[in-house]
């Protein structure tokens, strides 16, 4: 049955093949009755429209790629959800490849897309990567870019991205409205965008906050893993470091940070407080649950694709395209870790 | 620099079209200083080679797709990545697609990449498919399929599990020999055959060690979540039921019922234990953490994609492909939850 075209049935049910074509896109110069006759037919042989023939009619592939850093990683895997479902809405289909937060392998998975034809790219650049030629390339190539979650300021398209700065700058405020003044930063490496972001945000609320700023509390979780969190909990402790609180760059660290707290038998949040970022289900089912801000991944994902379409029909309209920052909100979740 | 073409290349170069060809891909009857000048110029203008031209030529679409139940789950992306590491070593493109569980949806996903001539599906059956039509399809269509962890005994294709039978009774059995023998199961829905078999294993591993098996003792989770376990331990304790472990379908529910247990200061493990099913990364996270069975996702989705390629090369040496059943092994994690 491979490879059944309109042509056989046109011949099967013996009418033309443009009558078959209209019949099944629902064309209203088909008597309703041939129309079943066709839809019904197609049905029965397990008819597949064939999406190349489709593509050369219209220079569309009806596909698009998305580039992730991390596939294990539960805040990429809710953008993702947010740009399928959309996609799926506009009957769109989605490839996923994975920078491994490789500069490299990133460069080599736009090229894969590209030579595949997609309408467009989502991007959440690599933690590694340090020159955006390969991110113009998908400019030059007129194939339609959005870029999500961890940016570049110098790249020319549109991203959809929260307020890293303000986001943290409120965490690090409860942490000081609830009496903290020792607040530890385990950041996140020195590259990214969103890492120095959050840092910033931590040390202007210091500042505004008449806190001295100390780089001794400063920590850099560079794999933005658990175990670094747990280490460097350890290491304050080790070292007798006055701290009443910590605030991390993402929620696995703080993770492992209360873990190691609780086997030090410190309590929490009394002797110390841990405030993460992001908001991933694991925050609100561990023991202490953990205070945290929302970081709205599906919603962030939605937006990238509204944000596609928007542009794409812009272009169509031969209408240039003025690219822009989209921030979405963000919010303060308190649980029991502040 | 849209659509350029080998054509294009050729008369930059004033070389004709084949030697481009064959110098793209390294054929040994072009001259190494000819490979070079092609190869330089094909990078200088970002030449991508369109893969429709390819399919065209092979027949082969180097593509694949694959079906989950839900995007936003551990155990399916640490599949994703097995499945989508594999293939980008032999080329290959992913699409995912979600069937939200639904029996429609996966229908209407399947149907999808049929049309876009994907080489192979894999799929995970939704918990609310009850009919197998749509991937009789599959393979009728030619198109090679794999199943992996939830699937059917009726479908004619290989599929990647675990012995979920043995893995349960296992599960079962190391709470026994802690000294438990009032132990209640969280189950999953009726339908999928993975909560099924755990079920069963549960039941069979009561039977081998002469305690009665109580179907009061036993709790159905239709989402598989860490909201229905709480519940079901909260009805545990507001019943008085006699329990003194619990063995989870899935980490989820037996999160939830850690957290409740918690809540009413129970005493794990010593009141009642708790025993999850998938060793999600969240398990070794919580406090007390979280004894289980390790589902090693990432190898099922490597094994995945090697039974498709073997498959996909038995076809093209027109010899009949035998379908099987891989079991990968799964294997018990003690942590302090027992």
């Amino acid at each position: 049955m491979k490879n059944l075209t309109l042509k056989d049935i046109a011949a099967a049910l013996n009418i033309s093949v443009t009558t078959v074509s209209k019949a099944l896109k629902n064309y209203p110069d088909v008597s309703v009755k041939t129309k079943e006759r066709v839809k019904e037919y197609a049905e029965k042989v397990n008819f597949t429209p064939n999406s190349f023939a489709a593509y050369l009619r219209t220079h569309e592939s009806k596909t698009i790629g998305i580039v992730i850093p991390r596939l294990n990683h539960y805040f990429f895997s809710s953008i993702l959800r947010g740009i399928i479902s959309e996609a799926e809405k506009h009957e769109y289909m989605t490839f996923i490849l994975c920078s491994e937060e490789s500069y490299e392998l990133e460069k080599v998975q736009i090229q894969r897309l590209l030579s595949k034809n997609v309408d467009g790219i989502f991007l959440s650049i690599a933690d590694k990567t340090h020159d955006l030629a390969h991110i113009q390339n998908i400019m030059d190539n007129g194939t339609n870019l959005v870029i999500f979650d961890k940016y570049s300021k110098l790249t020319p398209c549109s991203s959809i991205v929260i307020d890293d700065r303000k986001a943290a700058y409120s965490a690090v405020k409860h942490l000081i409205n609830k009496g903290k003044k020792r607040i530890a930063h385990f950041r996140g490496p020195l590259l990214p965008q969103n890492s120095i972001d959050r840092f910033l945000g931590y040390k202007q609320a210091l500042e505004d906050h008449d806190i001295k700023y100390d780089k001794n509390l400063v920590f850099i979780c560079d794999e933005i893993s658990d175990s670094e969190g747990f280490d460097h909990a350890q290491n304050i402790l080790d070292q007798k470091l006055d701290v009443d609180a910590i605030f991390a760059v993402a929620d696995l660290p703080a993770i492992g940070a209360i873990k190691c707290l609780l086997e030090n038998h410190i309590e929490i949040p009394n002797q110390i407080a841990v405030m993460g970022f992001s908001n991933w289900m694991i925050s609100s089912l561990i023991t202490p649950s953990l205070s945290t801000i929302d970081q709205p991944g599906e919603l962030m994902g939605r937006k990238a694709f509204k944000v596609f379409l928007e542009e794409r029909d812009t272009k169509k309209r031969n209408e240039p395209v003025v690219f822009q920052k989209y921030e979405i909100e963000t919010s303060l979740v308190e649980r029991k870790s502040t």
